[in-house]
């Protein structure tokens, strides 16, 4: 259960890392990246959860985040979204299956055995991080698109794990837009009452981890060709509001759902992160 | 042979467009992205020269160039490196056609009709972009590897179209090393006198461009797996003592041949030049 080094790139004097190790929980092997700081450490750890089709590769070559992870002195680890493999259940289509794990543990066939994101992430990829890397054992999370509804969500679930969220393009509510409803009735089965702990405007309007987190910061593009359909912040600031969470949406004139409108926000993102992993 | 915008993103408040164009040079399309920072203009341009077996969209989407391009009011456009195409000569290797056009006007068949990718910058490239854009009709010139060798080739031939050169690890001394041998032989013949003008260290030390550049940057890494065999940035450093000319050379600790370096050091170059188109 250890992690192997498969490349190493010095990026803004960090040093950037491509991992696999051999998942226990996934019972597959699992990638993803890590950039550490320069420095000796101790660092807070930043996890980046990406969307639909990723792998570790699209945020840790596209979104621009390590300058900011250096000024700031965070690590961040970008994992893959899902298991993957010869041996792996999958779909036909880009929204489930490999690379769509949507950071849920699967209780339905044929999916059960191998796609447990939620457990791998709070689990298993928190603990290899902590002890392979010199971490402060703090860390927070962030992600995009069905990555933005795993930050929140694994977030929200697992307060005691986490100083921080925040989300660019999140699903705000996968129990009611089509992406999510195909991929819980596929990983969750049929029953809703399942579904209600994955969905973050619901789980915000439960009064889920409550008091723990004193702002969530949300950057959408009001360009996202997704925007209507699938993400629906404004469900996720109704329930916030409702609960008494302060979530801020910042509506982006014209960006879109691309890793662009990410590098243009990623300084932000980190940057509110650190301040609470700091502070 | 007007550019034709096949998609758009905001990224940092400016405008990334993806662009295709009828090439009147290649007689093929021609691919290649613009962007142009907020505001009216007329901006400077900067045009990055990418290496071997890239397209327009690898500088695009990995170097994080665009915050820098804000900030310093240039435009940045990035071709592809080669026409492309079923009828277009290729080789099988990642190093000779599709991809590797190497900034030459091929004489040689099968390459001679299509491969004139000198010709496709200095005249058609930079005309499209003076007609397509709100530009001051002043422009530098970058690029990496094989794109850092076209960089100070085509700048050293047309000073009359370059404010300033900078390159990221380029083939200092093509007629030297096995990249630049084998392209050289396929697309200019077996006459090396033909080749002379296309190397930047032979044409440094011959004394072109003279007095025009006050200084020319050159970041290279020192991890680089390509650093002894192909890229011989020594060559590139005596010729320009040589001849007089200042060129910065930058060693840079443990970086390698990725964009991961590029990204690192990106900002440097965009100022080194919008210091030049403006000053």
């Amino acid at each position: 259960m250890t992690l192997q080094t498969t490349k190493t790139h010095i990026v803004h004097g960090g040093t950037l890392r491509y991992c696999r190790h051999d998942s226990a929980i996934t019972g597959t092997p699992m990638t993803l990246s890590v950039f550490t700081p320069p420095g000796e450490g101790p660092f807070p750890v930043l996890i980046w959860l990406s969307g639909l089709t990723c792998t570790e590769d699209n945020f840790t070559s596209k979104a621009g985040a390590y300058r900011a992870a250096v000024e700031h002195g965070v690590i961040i680890v970008a994992p893959d979204t899902s298991p993957r493999g010869q041996g792996v259940a999958d779909d036909d289509a880009y929204d489930l299956g490999q690379g769509a794990g949507f950071y849920v543990d699967a209780t339905q066939a044929p999916w059960a055995p191998h796609f447990r994101m939620e457990s791998y992430v709070t689990d298993e990829l928190i603990a290899l991080v902590d002890a392979g890397f010199p971490t402060t054992k703090t860390r927070s999370v962030f992600g995009h698109s069905m990555g933005g509804h795993g930050a929140l969500t694994l977030a929200l679930c697992h307060p005691e794990l986490f100083q921080s969220v925040s989300a660019f393009a999140p699903i705000a509510s996968p129990t009611r837009c089509a992406w999510g409803e195909k991929a819980f009735t596929a990983y969750l089965g049929d029953d809703r009452a399942e579904w209600v702990k994955h969905d973050a405007a619901l789980l915000l309007e439960s009064g889920a981890a409550s008091g723990v987190y004193d702002d969530i910061l949300v950057d959408q593009g009001d360009g996202d060709q997704f925007l209507t359909d699938q993400l629906k912040p404004e469900l996720l600031k109704a329930a916030a509001d409702k609960a008494g969470q302060k979530l801020t949406v910042r509506m982006q004139p014209g960006y879109d759902h691309s890793y662009f409108f990410m590098a243009s926000f990623i300084d932000d993102h980190v940057a509110f992160h650190a301040a609470r992993l700091k502070g």
